[in-house]
C-alpha cells in the first residue's frame, strides 16, 4: 500500500508522488502506466491508484477511495524510551502493529544520552511510520509525544492526556495476565519499562496515577520484543 | 540467569565455565568471589550459583537448583525459511518467548540460497538461543528441524512429528481470531508463512493435513513481527 498525505494531490483525485514513495512504485513495485496500485489516505480510507504516467521521479495516479475508513488503534503506549538502536527497528513495527499515541518517556534506568539521538526526530522517524502502515495497510499515523522528564508527566500530565482510559503497567511483579483483563470497547493506555524495568519509585508513582500491573509470565523479555508481545496481545484483546 | 550444560560440571555441584558465559560473567556482571547469581540448568531447574574463583577467564560456580522445574513450553513453531538477516535477529527472541520445537520450512516464496547461509547452522544459533533463554530465565533449548523440502515433509512428516496436536496456520484470509480458540491444555503447532505469504497451493495442502486458518486482524505484518506476536498470543491462551 502507498500512503498519501493531503499534500500529494494536485487535484480532487489525482496524486503526484516524487520521493521515496515514487521510488518505491518504480523499483520495488516495477508498476507501469495503468498498473493498479493499492493506496490509502492518511488518517483516512483504503483505495487503489491508476498509474497515469511514469517519469524519472515522479508518478501521478488517479485515485479512488472507499466509503468505510477503519477505526483508529485504540492502544495508547508509553514506552521508556528504549536505546536508539532498538528504536530504530521499533519504529515501523509500532506502527505496523497498530498504537494510537506513543509517548517515550524518560525513566531511572534509562540513559540520558538516548533522548539526543537523531532517531526521535520526526525528520528520521515518519518515513519509518509510513514504512510499517504501509507494510500493515493501515493509514492510521501514531501520534508521537517525547517526555523527558519523568516526575512531571507523570504528575502533571498523564491524568489529562489518559483521562478516564484504562491503565496498565507491564512489570514481571504484575499477577495479572493480559488476556485476563476485560477491554471491550476500552481504549486502553500500556506502560512497557526500561531495560532493567522499572524502579519501585517509578513503579508506586505510576500506581497511584492508576496504573494496574499486568504480567506477561514469568519470562523476562528484551525491551523490544516485550513491546511487539504486549501490543500484538493487547490489540488483539480489543 | 547463566545457562548450565551438563558437560560443565566439575563435580556434583560445581560447574567450571570458560567461554562466553564466563566473560559474560565477568564483564557485564562484574561478579566477584561470593557473588551469587542466577543460574538455570539446561532443560532443568532454576536455581543459584556462588562465585567460588576467578581467573583470567575461567569462573568456578557452586550450584543449587530448585525442586520445582518449569514446565517445557508447548508451542511447536513451524516457520517458513526467513531472510537470513531477519532469521538472525529471530533465534534469541523465539527461545525468550518459549518455543518447543522449531522446524525451518521451505515454502514456494523463501529464496533457495537462504538454507546456505550460517545463520542455520547449530554452531551460529545455539548461542543465539541459549541468550534468549538466560534473558527470559528459561532452560528449555528449543528443538530445531531444518525441512527443505515443502511438500515431502508436509505429506510424510507433518503426522509422524505433531499426531493429535491441533494445528493452526497463520494467514490473512483466517477468519477466526487467536484469541477465540480454546487452547486449554492443548500442544498446539502454528505455521507463519513467508514474506508474501504462503501461495493457495500450500495453504491447501496444509488444510487438508489439518491445519486450520487464523488471522491477526487486517493487518499485514512482516514475518519477524508476526512471528512475535503470534508466539506471544498463542503461549498467552495456552
Amino acid at each position: 500500500m502507498i500512503l498519501l498525505f493531503p499534500e500529494d494531490f494536485v487535484s480532487e483525485s489525482v496524486v503526484l508522488l516524487n520521493d521515496y514513495r515514487a521510488q518505491h512504485i518504480q523499483t520495488v513495485l516495477r508498476a507501469g502506466v495503468g498498473k493498479m496500485l493499492q493506496v490509502g489516505m492518511l488518517d483516512g480510507a483504503l483505495g487503489s491508484g491508476s498509474v497515469l504516467s511514469i517519469k524519472s521521479n515522479e508518478v501521478l495516479l488517479e485515485c479512488c477511495f472507499q466509503k468505510e475508513v477503519l477505526p483508529r488503534p485504540r492502544l495508547d503506549l508509553i514506552l521508556a524510551m528504549p536505546r536508539p538502536k532498538v528504536l530504530k527497528r521499533l519504529w515501523a513495527q509500532i506502527a505496523a502493529l497498530g498504537v494510537n499515541r506513543l509517548v517515550l518517556m524518560n525513566a531511572s534506568k534509562v540513559e540520558r544520552f538516548y533522548f539526543d539521538s537523531h532517531v526521535i526526530e520526526p525528520d528520521f522517524y515518519t518515513p519509518l511510520l509510513v514504512e510499517g502502515l504501509q507494510q500493515a495497510r493501515c493509514t492510521h499515523l501514531p501520534e508521537v509525544l517525547i517526555e523527558q522528564q519523568f516526575k512531571p508527566f507523570v504528575e502533571d500530565q498523564i491524568s489529562v492526556l489518559f483521562s478516564n482510559q484504562p491503565k496498565f503497567l507491564a512489570d514481571p511483579l504484575g499477577e495479572k495476565k493480559i488476556n485476563q483483563l476485560s477491554l471491550e470497547g476500552a481504549c486502553p493506555v500500556l506502560a512497557i519499562g526500561p531495560e532493567g524495568g522499572w524502579t519501585s519509585y517509578e513503579r508506586t508513582l505510576l500506581q497511584a496515577y492508576g496504573f494496574e500491573l499486568v504480567g506477561l509470565g514469568s519470562r523476562v523479555l528484551r525491551t523490544d520484543t516485550a513491546c511487539i508481545a504486549l501490543v500484538a496481545l493487547f490489540n488483539a484483546l480489543l
